[in-house]
């Protein structure tokens, strides 16, 4: 019987280990390490050239010298891996504080193909490639550095997001995708054949989020939503990745707004920390997220008349009827928590029960008003929240007056029938928030694989 | 404008904040709390009764008594969420360290129904529920210490899964469902109908993380996968939860395994120190999961020839004619590994080239067999892992000889064309190893909301 040895450490080097041994001083001019990684971009200087080579999260300048250099580049194309014989040259105009000469380069992936579809390597065009080019070639395209700084982000959040929760007590769950029906109607929802019989695939967890908090009281989410919405906007996609928590015991529903406060400043802070290089491609050299110090709460009829005020005539009367904020509302509350208090956020309260679902709890105050409120980050709608209904008659009542069939809810109120504390929650999407915090325009930018009305591939 | 304050405590307390402060001997005999939670059993002993109070982790034990607490008890039924004006006594025989006296207590859930259709806090009893009326109820027997337990081991898997792979360097992305076409031909892939054309839904991330090593070079996702498969045994549901790595510039196979080894190793070291109270209910007072020390390694055909050779007659020979491990050899491996290496783990080897995905790399040595394996845990199938084919043409050859036609496959072979690093990676099913390690006998009662042929609610 053969055993493994799981602590096995490779002599093949990655570039990031070198660094840090560079950083910490353990290594000095002249060290010799065998580094792996992809070739990036080959720029012939006449004599020599410069070979920038990809690792997992960086790009490294190597230096290929006639005379020197024992392989001949000319037998290698970009995208092709390989093993490099190096040394280490201290050179401060360079990123890392030292470039590898390369003594030696063998390939280990097969051929690459030349030339390539979309240039990985070429930063500016691959920026400027139009979307369909972009997401066509995506298996590519993704290669590239600010592409790829956009999926580290995406993972940061999504670890910043867990990590905050698990910290407060929080028990990350699964909910099921295949549902019988849709607890909203089915509108919006994909139907699936399902061993002959009909099934939908679930729009959000709410139902199953709130099911968990006769569990473990908090419990939260990270899984893929379906929407079969029609529209094609730069903010739309059909499948997102949803960031769901729900919580018992809460005393109202500031307590949600208070956790998300400190939930966002616990991702920006995490970004910041770990991520700098990939949010500085974005957001520029040496640039970090806000590390936001006042989150400022308006109500819903408030900002309504602030923004009627501010736009006197036609436009102002007009967002006075509507009973939901449009785009250009949020983004002049944006612009207004921006200028009088310095913050990237502002949460917008007491939404009309009208335009929220049928769980939530009415303002006991004014029940034409709810207790939930939406996040506005950047001026655009980033999570929605509130306190949801716990009490079965209260609930049922709510149901009867919208004309809902209340036995179509069997499962759902089983949940009020047997007790339920006061509780609330909030729903993110990732896109959404990567695109925000990054700045992209389309939203099937800020994620790997987007899904569209006419998209289904890669 | 208001603001957030958004470190505002509360002044209600979780009883895990107490448990916290009695064990750093911050508060003494009779220190007096309101404590928030569910009724979860109430015991009339006559002149007093035991009232067990649920939390989010823990369930503790009030005592009301007749002439010292305020409240009625018997306007009170189980179920209903409660805050307790409660005073610390000291009290070596309970589990704490300390019962909580009851002074007062109002109820803020609504009033719940009585009797419950399934007894929550009766554990015997929910124990032995049928499998169908465990699930019918399971908004109710989610409640239960014990299936709570096992919904805490699944976020624990899910933390320890992640928590190894970030610190080896891994990045999380998001695989999407919808896809065109079947990459194996659609058998097994449940039907959507996709705004008026046909899409499926992935029965794998394959394609998708191996996209990512081109990218990220090391990438993971933990996402639900989908499986129209007919079966109805207790290891299978038609939807799960995948856990799935791939890893660029291996330099074996034998780098997965290694990985796969730590990552246990990891998993069960979380369970044991941050789950102990959970993993108790299931395996018993003061249990733990095995310190794992040794990761025996077989090959295929070599265990097949044990297998026989302890087989002798019929069974032996008809074992050795197929090209696949039986549920019966997989689980007299598991019990060889322990008895003769004290190891609940086994990596088998080399499987047969017909018997894995077309993708799998063959063995140079002997192209019959491939460079992949499985690893059982406790005599079971608990991953499948292997290497993949990095070079196109390797590639393209090997899906003409399975009769695929490869223009169906061309984002797919784009990543081969341009370049890929040898690479390889592996995949679990969350249910199955929460399953494994628990030893529920039906994978049904290993998740929140299972999904099979019959059952799409709740």
């Amino acid at each position: 019987m053969e055993f493994l040895d799981i602590y096995k450490k490779s002599e093949i080097y990655d570039i990031e280990r070198i660094v840090e041994m560079f950083n910490n001083n353990e290594i000095t001019d002249g060290a010799e390490f065998k580094i792996k990684g992809a070739l990036h971009r080959i720029k012939d200087m006449g004599g020599f050239s410069f070979v920038n080579v990809r690792s997992s999260k960086l790009v490294f300048q190597c230096v290929w010298e006639e005379g020197y250099s024992k392989c001949d580049l000319s037998d290698f194309s970009v995208e092709e891996c390989v093993y490099i014989d190096g040394v280490i040259v201290t050179e401060e105009r360079s990123r890392l504080g030292f470039d590898v000469r390369i003594k030696d380069m063998v390939r280990i992936s097969g051929r690459a193909a030349a030339p390539l579809p979309v240039e990985v390597g070429n930063d500016k065009k691959i920026d400027r490639l139009n979307l369909h080019t972009m997401l066509d070639n995506r298996v590519l395209t993704i290669r590239n550095p600010k592409v790829r700084a956009m999926l580290r982000i995406t993972d940061g959040v999504m670890f910043a997001f867990r990590d905050f929760l698990r910290k407060e007590g929080f028990t990350e769950f699964v909910a099921p995708k295949f549902v019988e029906a849709g607890a909203e109607g089915g509108a919006d929802m994909f139907k699936v054949d399902y061993f002959g019989k009909k099934a939908y695939l679930n729009q959000s967890p709410q139902m199953y989020k709130q099911f968990m908090v006769g569990s473990v009281v908090k419990a939260y989410t990270v899984s893929p939503v379906f929407r079969a919405e029609k529209y094609s906007t730069n903010r739309h996609i059909n499948e997102f990745q949803g960031l769901d928590l729900e919580m018992g015991f809460i005393e109202s529903f500031y307590d949600l707004m208070s956790l998300e406060a400190r939930m966002f400043k616990h991702i920006f802070n995490i970004l910041n920390e770990e991520y700098a290089p990939e949010l500085e491609m974005f957001l520029g050299e040496g640039a970090k997220l806000p590390n936001i110090e006042q989150f400022p709460v308006i109500r819903f009829d408030e900002a309504k008349k602030m923004y009627a005020e501010a736009h006197s005539g036609g436009i102002g009367k007009q967002a006075l009827k509507e009973p939901d904020l449009s785009p250009d509302e949020e983004k002049w509350l944006g612009e207004y928590a921006k200028k009088y208090y310095d913050s990237p956020v502002i949460f917008v309260t007491h939404y009309p029960s009208v335009k929220r679902p049928f769980y939530t709890m009415d303002d006991p105050e004014n029940p034409k008003y709810t207790l939930s409120y939406d996040m506005l980050l950047n001026g655009m709608e980033a999570s929605t929240g509130g306190q949801r209904i716990h009490d079965y008659e209260t609930q049922v009542e709510k149901m009867q007056k919208r004309g809902m069939d209340i036995s179509d809810f069997e499962d759902y109120l089983t949940m009020h029938k047997y007790g339920m504390p006061p509780h609330g929650g909030l729903g993110l999407g990732l896109e959404r928030i990567v695109q925000n915090i990054l700045g992209i325009p389309n939203i099937k930018l800020a994620t790997a694989f987007p899904r569209d009305r006419d998209r289904l591939r890669p």
